[in-house]
């Protein structure tokens, strides 16, 4: 049902710090750096080829959202695993007649013009995965 | 430096039922279940490809280790991420040399017939950065 894994992405305190470790010990090279608004919270997001997916470093300011709850509960470190779809709509319509449960009962504007949606964690025992569609 | 990411692994309480949650709602299909000692402590992995990587679901019964200590910690959750490299020896080497720490000061074996190092955490701001060949 879900293709390739589209990003891996990692919750970060301080952006530019960490950007430096990815590029200078893993010598990966840094595609773009996008602005972008998650259900109301403002991310800085830094993504990095590797293979067919990417690291995608997330930071934000904001006070609430995934981003800054994951690091006030958690810390920094690795935060979803977002699989690729063709068809993010009936998929989405499909798993929630079965009864899979999702963070949010629509599906919401992703990065770089993406569409996507995420599992509630629960249903992979407390691993964000989330489904992209390009 | 490094390639693809060869595998991120998970950790997992129970195998069985987080392994039947990848197959129903993702359809992720099981490729081989591997038992490996890490370290000294026996892992069970379960490998589900996705592109050009995989979703390693790693159980583990024994009290200490990376994995044990993991779940006792954090409770269940995406542990690593292991990049591929083709030359680990010298990489390691060259790493070690420029100071960058790593969890074990020697290559161990890992799963599959792979060589692994792991990074010290503190180098990627608490995740945990394996180095595998093939």
């Amino acid at each position: 049902m879900v293709g390739k894994i589209d990003h891996i992405g990692i919750v970060v305190a301080n952006l530019e710090s960490s950007m430096a470790r990815y590029q200078t010990i893993l010598g990966l090279q840094l595609k773009e750096i996008e602005e972008i608004e998650v259900d109301g919270a403002i991310l800085r997001v830094a993504f990095f080829p590797a293979g067919d997916t990417n690291i995608e470093l997330v930071h934000t300011m904001a006070k609430n959202g995934l981003a800054a709850d994951f690091l006030r509960d958690h810390g920094e470190g690795i935060h979803h695993i977002a699989f690729a779809v063709d068809d993010l709509k009936s998929i989405f319509d499909t798993l929630l007649g079965q009864g899979v449960s999702f963070l949010w009962d629509r599906i919401i504007p992703g990065s770089r013009g993406s569409q996507v949606a995420f599992f509630q964690p629960k249903e992979f025992n407390g691993v964000y995965i989330e489904l992209v569609q390009r």
